[in-house]
């Protein structure tokens, strides 16, 4: 069974009016995350309402479904697909519908002793309608017996890795973080509600105010009695996945405190240290958009200008004709372009935030050349990425990790780079200001067992 | 639990090169059965490929689908829902992903003790996704131990009602039906493979030819091996659904041996022997499309010429924009029209298949009265139908059945008909030339136990 | 440039509340004369609303386009349209927007000088956007001086061939067909506003009554004071396209006072009788739909049973997948089916409307053989088709008309038929009861001058 | 008639394999210049094949229509509308298809004497689909005798304005610009063939070479026999509109040899000198996307560092649930939220690139203040804009011009910021290095006659 990487985004809202529309644009808010398929579920204290599709927030939910969606409790889910894990099957709120009353699950995060769990259920005679891990919560808590609270718990110990996963009933909302942190999850007063979500960020475009991070092993439970909140282990080590910082999270976003935007700068600001006095460049330039923090910290460090070096087309959509190999030989870029103007003949500091499989970083380097660039310096704002994830980063296997494969000198050649450096580890935990943080791909030590 | 009734289309292909075309083109034949959803699965031998969606055969699936479902095993479902269970959930085939291989159903009819199987089910902690019965069958087999041949026989024992399924693993495919034959389900052969089909006239239309049908309680399994047949239980007492022949069924279908047209024109005979000498009118006219079997039985016996008083519109598709009450009231007509030239002042013999709930009839009836007829005498090919269905047929509660709140002349006034005579379930059994079928909607008499 | 057949369907309102709603019911129930395109024109008495599009009226037009389409005046358009004719510039009602005021027009028919009339006007200067004749009309009456009425008529004066069309502009309405009348069009009251339609079926389904025809050569005129008429030519000599009686209107309308299902049922009255006492047969098959009214006149003459031999599928739609080649030869249908059991072994009279190219009476003909009837004597409810038509139906080249290339006797070799009748052009005035009518494609007498 | 604003993108080639292909990049690249429309028209040598709609380029498009679209030189345009000019029939490339060759155009701008045109051709009895001005260039063209250079010429002769075009033939293609060069078109080498482009950005979109600009009042001509040019008239006097630079094209763009981004980082620190010594802030701000360079101008020349405060969300598209009043009071954001972490308690200097109704600014600065900002310095990269464009920018009235009804003194009051500056038309002139610009919507001198 195919691996389903589930880095994703997950919304949810408690006693606010119209709560479809607040995960509407909650979701929206939190599309970065993941583009591939949608989804909203609300109760109306008596039945759940669904709604899900592939492509956007905007393209899946239209105005009638919002009508059709009614009732004060809700939750989302934004999703991104690794190409074998599309089918509509998979795409969130998973809803488990009993006569008792119903179920809906939003999940962000991987679940490493996915494969074990889903075989012992299928032994007892369980049906899996989709290959996410996300259908395996359903089953485990259902599986279990007591008050929800109590198969909720259940349910988390028998799991090991990364989930931050919201519970929807006809007249409860469960938000669950798993007992690192792995993935964020924030909680945000709305009126007399409250808003839950995988980024800050959501809190303000829906309106909201930011109260509190989920914490790590904690579950909170909303309901007409208000909130109760316990923890399903004491083996609790906060460890937020260091990526989240370096690349998926918004900038506008703060997780587990710390605001993404600052943190960015710092690491640019770090590199520009490491460079000062030795190396000589006429500007700094962002590869667009994640590395724009990174190369304002490295430019004010350095004194160097930043310039808009390299341009992004803000209208590349989910479909669209992609150039042959010949017309990609040929020049036809659709996603970014080179501003040559500003770049012939100068020797540039190229930031980008981080290296993983080098494709990309090969074939800008490649088009700035041709563009007449003097000298190309790259800087990854993040350290030499050499391990798998296993907690829902897209990165499959170690042979396409390109730092699994060459030291940064033999990395330099390969991209025709004149230079390039990364930062430490130690550059990072500087940076978070902490070491409460998983840095398993950088270091291979993984914060959990891993299972096969 | 909302019931959701579930009588509709399956199609199955065996050893057929480009099964899913061939599946495509029987579904298509089969249509009339069911046009709120459709769905494909096949399987190459290794895994099973599935795509469906909500609508028309011909507007879910489309050439790049096509492609896509490489195998030479496959199945399908056009699907009918009541409003109440339009969810995509409920769209079939359904598929169960398990790690030892995958199974997908296609079923045609109505469990009557779903819910209690159910709730058995969700107490050992299994997850429901939709509301419709034909999860269960999954759920049945999936809990039962040893070869899937064992595990359907033992599914089936537990389920009462009318089912007509088929089964698709990865490289063997099942028929079944249930111990009283209630749906239909036949057999034809393709080159070396082999058709399954609700209605034999999905074989002429892949080009294929009838050999069999499944008989009541057999379970037929399709494998490299050939064929192997068995019965699921000992109590077999065949009971087709009597409104299959009467409603359901393309007239150029052979359901259980007998031609549908063949059969309706039949009973349209016999309602013109009942009126021999004491009737005086000047034509028949037929409500278009069901009746025209029965109306031509009808002329011919009686003599009176057959008159197209009443035309059909052809291009009602399934998203409109409704007339208004107003526009109702003013007459306007999106389906039926009155060739009014032809009925004007003329005494006719209005013949119409059924009488369920009256609402058509006495439209109908409306129109042709404002158009200027003389007199209407209703005449339905089948008997009052006065009893709910449990078995598939959308007939909700007592209280909608015209016939279980109105005695015959009674209702001929509400109707503002100037006769109406039904056929006798005596007639049926003459006109089908036996009396194995279910006449529980005529008699109250069910074949199985009833559940609530 | 290509020839762009025009046989189609158009409808107005004047003084109608919603007259978009109106406009859309209507031109449903005309929609078997073209499914390509559709779309509506609505006037509120100073600016003229549009919205059209390719498909079906169902699928072009949404209650949100109804919304916008405000006003009492309205016109619209269902388009039949050639291969080569599709691009949406031809879609009607083509709109003409000035600053004196705006003009739509809806167009039925063929005008067979438009090359030479376009020619003309491109040498002014004039811009065409699409390649329709229809375009010709707007430019004709905008290229003339004087009050509308007297541009209109002038414009009809230039063109030669069959055209019915309507005008709309910002507070009135035209309605003109031309002096041999070859193309319906009928007025209609409804409440104190008109209707105008291709067929009269269209009043009864908005809810309208007949009140006269349009009569060949008439200009009419709508307006706040009411209904002024007169005539564009004193050359008027009344000729009816024979094949809108044979072939193109629904069975429920009446053509200059004839109603279209009593004229083909006298038609098949008039084959049985050539056959009284020469043909010994078991049975009477309809080619479905549109011969259906032959074949039951052709029944009751005979005394042979009418039986439903042959069965269409009612869900074909504009898309679909086709069968392959091979498919096709393995016996893959999707239109019509054979329904076996009834024709097997038996001598059955098959009768067709026409036979113009002769593609499906062979088909058809094939399907029964091997479907195992006995005999086939085909009976077409019309003579011979040996001209091309040039006033609109889509008969393109001598060539491709069968008759034209061979004789009853050959042809029924040909079709492997053991018999075959036309009727003759005699026997059509008889039906008729008239010799009003254009008989063009069966005589190669042309009513007008053609050109090239 | 509606004013219908022009301000869109257009890109050619000739003698470019595929150039359907070449245009679809061309296009995609041009695509922040216009999403509501987009077509593409393309000669094979002997016929033009057109396909359009409306939406994104990668929406209107697909791989099926590229295939359809065969020919080696082909235009193309992407559509900005506003509101009241949406009509299918202003979508361009507009066709004129006539018998003896076919025409097509793409225009972008806005001709200021198009009503009196219009009403002299409709006089003459020419009939308009559409509303748009690019029509009446057809008009014009085929109005006029001789080659087609010459028809070309004369017409442009007539038209008043701004206006770049595209004219293709079956066989040659044809480059137009005003005489003052209000909108820019640019000419760029690929292999043997040529591209053509409103803005350079588009060559390295589709891996071609930028050679020269089209000059103001030139007509050139691409066909068999290689390049041709000339001159319409001797009244030259260039005259870009300056909005271009300012807020229009992509910063990796040059127009008349000026970059973009440069031209708009010097008026970044144009605006710092201004504040030298004069105003103490924490941070510098940029309104995404536009302002950006301008922002990163402003924080070089002041020290201050440039933050990431504003955050605009990519993935906006063309069709959402907007929030309702009652949501957006309560805060609900779709496009742009406030880094509050980032600005809380901060002094910033807030760049925009320019402020013509100030509905944005208000919002932002409202935004900004309830998220804790503790000053906001605005500042805007031009002039006041203070009279209507009459040459295709969408700012229909001088009331709705913000700096036509206050000062900057009262706008800084009603803005509610805490002071507030913009560049001087002198400041422009400056960072141009030339006065061969249009500011004719800072001074209210226009740079031709105007028309009512």
């Amino acid at each position: 069974m195919r691996k389903i990487n589930e880095e994703c985004g997950v919304f949810g809202a408690y006693q606010v009016p119209e709560a479809a529309s607040a995960v509407y644009f909650g979701l929206h808010s939190l599309q970065h995350r993941g583009q591939e398929g949608a989804g909203i579920a609300v109760s109306d204290g008596k039945t759940i309402s669904l709604h899900k599709g592939a492509g956007l927030v905007t393209e899946v939910i239209q105005a009638a479904h919002l009508k059709q969606l009614n009732g004060m409790h809700g939750i989302g889910h934004v999703r991104y697909a690794t190409e074998g894990g599309a089918e509509p099957e998979n795409i969130q709120p998973l809803i488990a519908r009993a006569q008792i009353g119903s179920l809906a699950v939003c999940h962000n995060g991987q679940i490493v002793n996915a494969a074990k769990l889903r075989r012992e259920q299928e032994e007892k005679g369980h049906i899996f309608h989709g290959t996410s891990d996300s259908e395996i919560i359903l089953h485990l808590i259902q599986g279990e017996k007591g008050p929800l609270m109590e198969k909720i718990k259940k349910a988390c110990r028998q799991m090991e890795g990364a989930f931050a996963f919201l519970i929807l009933t006809d007249r409860s909302l469960y938000a669950i973080r798993d007992r690192h942190g792995l993935r964020p999850l924030s909680i945000g007063y709305y009126g007399d509600g409250y808003l839950i979500s995988s980024e800050t960020c959501g809190f303000e475009a829906v309106g909201g105010v930011f109260w509190r991070d989920v914490e790590p092993g904690e579950v909170v439970k909303f309901s007409q009695k208000g909130i109760e909140f316990c923890y399903y282990t004491e083996a609790i080590e906060q460890k937020l996945c260091s990526m989240e910082h370096i690349y998926f999270a918004r900038p506008d976003s703060n997780l587990d405190g710390l605001n993404v935007h600052m943190m960015r700068k710092t690491t640019g600001r770090l590199l520009a240290q490491k460079d000062q006095g030795a190396l000589e460049a006429d500007m700094v330039v962002a590869v667009p958009d994640s590395a724009m923090s990174a190369a304002s910290g490295y430019s004010e460090t350095s004194g160097l200008p930043l310039e808009m070096g390299l341009i992004k087309n803000r209208y590349v959509g989910r479909t669209f004709i992609e150039p042959t190999q010949e017309q990609r030989e040929r020049g036809v870029r659709m996603k970014l372009s080179v501003n040559q103007r500003v770049i012939e003949g100068k020797r540039i500091v190229l930031i980008d935030d981080s290296l993983v499989r080098s494709t990309t970083a090969r074939r800008i380097i490649e088009q700035l050349r041709s563009a007449g660039v003097k000298e190309v310096h790259l800087r990854i704002a993040a350290p030499e990425y050499r391990y798998p994830c296993f907690y829902g980063v897209d990165t499959a296997t170690r042979e396409e990790l390109i730092s699994a494969q060459m030291n940064p000198q033999a990395l330099c050649a390969y991209l025709k780079a004149d230079s390039l450096k990364f930062l430490t580890v130690e550059d990072l935990k500087h940076a978070y200001g902490s070491d409460h943080f998983c840095f398993s791909c950088f270091t291979g030590e993984y914060v959990t067992a891993l299972y096969k």
